[in-house]
């Protein structure tokens, strides 16, 4: 193509409102426009690069043998009822009724549909395992979108969703996923870190996350450098020094602590280690108070906690609640002579001895309080939230902390959504048996917006050559000049005959301008056509992700571009 | 693709709600099924033979230099408001609001924002001409969706839009839609009909549409068989034998017609023909009434008269109105002394002399009638609709009727929505100029549904080998048997080896399912692999479109299947 007739319109200044460099560029580069809060417009290279992330996903899920559907955006109220998302999603899920009353929503995913099409359509164990997937466009109303196509309100997102007869074939079918998503990563030139994550809302037993490790991630890693552990934050857990103690219970004892309330202040007052104290958390859960103790050396958290009382939402209970629980005012909360109020803990309570608690008494606090003798706990839980340096699971060696943004997550979901839609199927001996589940989701744009994030430098996008808008760029430093013009044209139609897709800048611009617009563009190869080495017969030719420049012979200079086509597209393939 | 490895849920009967046979042969080759009224699920077969109609329709947008974008579905109110198209679309734009209490209009059609882009990216006449498209899911709440994918609520339209400098660039623009909408439909395999068109809500200059003829279209079409006029009937105009007469002026004179009103009981009561009468109707129009006259053999294109009325909505006034304008019961309204009432008339109306119409008087004529001196005409229009038979306006040669599918639409829109949105860009002389526009949509699910609607016999689909989702089905009588599955392995490796897509259908089932399973599903070539013919080491090879069964020899059979392939790609290439 040539650059004149794209619509093109780069920008030099960073646009305000954006403040990742993925953004950022997308915007300077006249890939996207913002349309609206949440709502961005992809241009002609914006979306050519765009289309060959959706090209790559569907070429994997195809060799993974999943299939590809497309179905409808609004989806009936009654399904999203049967499993309970209508009430459970909240102001996300765009809701829309149509001229005969009748409500739908504008999917965010589609677990109900693919289920209730499993339901209608498949009877038989003869006909699973199936992996049924989608390319399509999803709505979610963020209450804060940001970072453009990172998170926005309309995405388009590839949803796979696997029925399988048993567990057993679930866990080929999530493999044959897992799988895919590696390659989709990888052709796309994207690093990846798998990491163990919570399954949230979705429900089910098992999920990853794949993440791209970024400063500017919205979510929490935790990987050990030792072992091969990796998880979301969310999910993370650690080694902790749990020891039953042989220290003799001592008496209970009501002390005074005028206006001392933190952890912090009291490890001063008591002259002890915050793993001394008992933390006594009072949160609201479904209007409800719910108290929960944790040792003082450890934070709740709350992902852990939501999940252990059923999802939902939670927060920390006001002041009002907080009397009403404790009878005193916030900072002396303690689980001694709690009545009608649920209690639970972390699983390190279990091995406090000899502990200090608030006393549910203004400037009061109790010492030598102990489990079962002075207070009693209605269920214990992993609760804990891991900190950096807090000790791998698996190998005891400390973990470490970085940032990522998730594109892609796989869940064995179970039989929520085949057991609330009503799915059957018989198997070999004519029994009623309810199918498996698992689903699988890659965010397109997000990908796309991942990708620029992990490669990019002051000029611009440095594309990987499989997901740039172009794989050539060639730059005559004046089209006019007759000479120019006929090498560019010459070597253009040489690239294109051997299906090359290459860009020819015939603007007529400052050759500088064009450079900034070459590499702002992360064209991964530049050739530049000049009257200095056209004397000799020669061209320039300049990779994005490398600063050298190579002179090269026109007679050599196509098989010599190929070649490094070659080696760029060697570097994303599986 | 193995057959067995494909969600193919064929049905035997004809499903109900299904009325035309794409409709019902869509759901029986299980390529679509229904979520909810006008809501449809793609499934993998049908989203594969839709893939590729998208794709063509890309692959001619891109070779008429189109660009391809992606705009986001939600469009905000304020840009609707300002073509007052928010009004004016009525029930059929789907309306959210968002958390924030924004409103969008889900898009049925882009030219707002399309229009909005424009206005913010361009301001000089060197970057026009420009052609966008995007190829994206639309949303239309039709009062009655019906037919399948012909006429849903959700539906994926390739809409363009061409932004010219000025007509004569425009014309260019739209001279390359219309040139690529013929090659799209000939590479679709479709017959189609240029028809001149209404621009109706859209505005604009003037408008064609891309019809395919089909005795379930929803639409008239009107044709010479002698010249090429073609015409949606809306928009038909024919020669009408319009005479200034020389007949003297006779006295007006009121005649008792008792009971007597249609202009068939007036025909035999005054013994004369349908023409000699000035037919009245009254028709309300924003509440008020509207009279319009036109000659007692001719009927009112309500297209047209809405058109000339400023667009909107018209019904026939009711007993209560039609007594207000003309103080009589039904059937006896006429020109005559009307007052305080807008008065419009068909040009028919401009040569009638000495006419009869109704005295505005129960049972009440008047005879000798006449323009000017017995009442007055505020403006004349051609407003008579298009009879089968009526003359040509070309060639005065009959014209035919028939009913068309309308799978696609050029407008040239002119400035209706680059001077509501505010679009002005620099002409040479540095002065601003308003762009002109077009406007160029093609349904995708209704073009491939329209496809199967024109293509088709009593055993299924007969599918054109550009759309048809494989190319090749082969079909071994007893896939078990191994030496018809070790010819079935090796002809489908070789054929994938030439890229040919190939189905082979190695499910357990008998012969007899599995043919009819091709021929549902419409594969252009069908190899059958069985036991008699393989002895002579020879298959079967049959056409889709081709009763003929050929017997080809084993060490022919690739280059023959290959020779086959070429000859029907001929067929739809441009």
């Amino acid at each position: 193509m040539f650059l004149s007739k794209i619509f093109y319109p780069s920008l030099k200044e960073i646009p305000k409102d954006a403040v990742i460099k993925s953004h950022i560029l997308m915007l300077r580069a006249g890939l996207i426009r913002k349309l609206s809060a949440g709502l961005y417009s992809y241009f002609p290279l914006g979306y050519r690069s765009f289309q060959k992330v959706a090209q790559i996903v569907r070429e994997e899920m195809n060799r993974a043998n999943a299939q590809e559907f497309s179905l409808p955006i609004p989806t009936p109220a009654e399904l999203w009822e049967k499993t309970g998302r209508w009430q459970q999603f909240g102001p996300e899920l765009i809701r829309i009724t149509d001229r005969h009353q009748n409500q739908f929503a504008l999917g965010p995913t589609h677990e109900e549909v693919f289920t209730y099409i499993v339901k209608n359509e498949i009877n038989s164990y003869k006909q699973l395992p199936v992996t049924f997937y989608q390319i399509k466009t999803k709505f979610r109303d963020e209450i804060r979108p940001r970072y453009g196509v990172m998170r926005s309100r309309e995405f388009t997102m590839k949803d796979a969703y696997s029925f399988d007869f048993d567990d057993a074939s679930l866990e080929k079918s999530y493999n044959a996923m897992r799988q895919a998503y590696i390659n989709i990563f990888k052709r796309c030139g994207l690093d990846v870190k798998i990491v163990l994550a919570d399954t949230g809302s979705m429900g089910g037993a098992a999920s990853e996350e794949f993440m791209v490790e970024s400063s500017v991630g919205e979510d929490v890693l935790v990987f050990c450098l030792q072992c091969d552990y990796a998880s979301n934050l969310e999910k993370a857990t650690a080694q902790r020094d749990f020891k039953t103690s042989d220290e003799p219970l001592q008496e209970k004892n009501l002390t005074d602590t005028p206006n001392i309330k933190t952890i912090e202040e009291l490890t001063n007052f008591f002259k002890t280690t915050p793993k001394k104290f008992i933390k006594t958390l009072i949160y609201k859960y479904e209007d409800k108070p719910v108290v929960v103790l944790i040792r003082g050396d450890l934070d709740v958290n709350d992902t852990k906690l939501l999940n252990v009382l059923g999802g939902g939402e939670i927060e920390l209970a006001d002041e009002d609640m907080i009397y009403k629980v404790t009878n005193a005012p916030i900072g002396f909360a303690g689980p001694v002579g709690l009545k009608n109020v649920k209690i639970i803990a972390d699983e390190s309570v279990q091995y406090m001895v000899n502990s200090i608690t608030g006393a549910n008494i203004k400037d009061k606090h109790y010492m030598n309080v102990n489990l079962n003798r002075d207070f009693k706990v209605d269920n214990f839980f992993e609760l804990s939230i891991v900190k950096e340096g807090d000790l791998c699971p698996h190998c005891g060696k400390p973990l470490q902390f970085s940032r990522g943004i998730e594109v892609g997550h796989i869940f064995k979901l179970g039989k929520k959504y085949t057991e609330s839609i009503g799915v059957s199927v018989l198997d070999q001996n004519g029994k009623s048996v309810t199918p498996t589940m698992g689903c699988y989701g890659i965010g397109v744009d997000r990908t796309l917006a991942a990708v620029i994030e992990q490669y990019n430098d002051d000029d611009g996008i440095i594309f990987p050559i499989s997901v740039a808008p172009f794989e050539v760029i060639i730059v005559p430093i004046d089209f006019e000049e007759e000479q120019q013009k006929q090498t560019a044209l010459n070597l253009y139609h040489k690239l294109e005959e051997n299906k090359i897709e290459v860009l020819l800048d015939d603007r007529k611009l400052r050759p500088g301008f064009k450079f900034k617009d070459a590499d702002l563009l992360g064209i991964p190869i530049r050739i530049t056509i000049g009257p200095k080495f056209l004397k000799e017969n020669k061209v320039e030719v300049k990779l994005r992700n490398n600063a050298d420049r190579e002179i090269v012979s026109l007679d050599v200079v196509d098989s010599f571009i190929l070649d490094k086509i070659k080696t760029l597209w060697k570097e994303v393939s599986i």
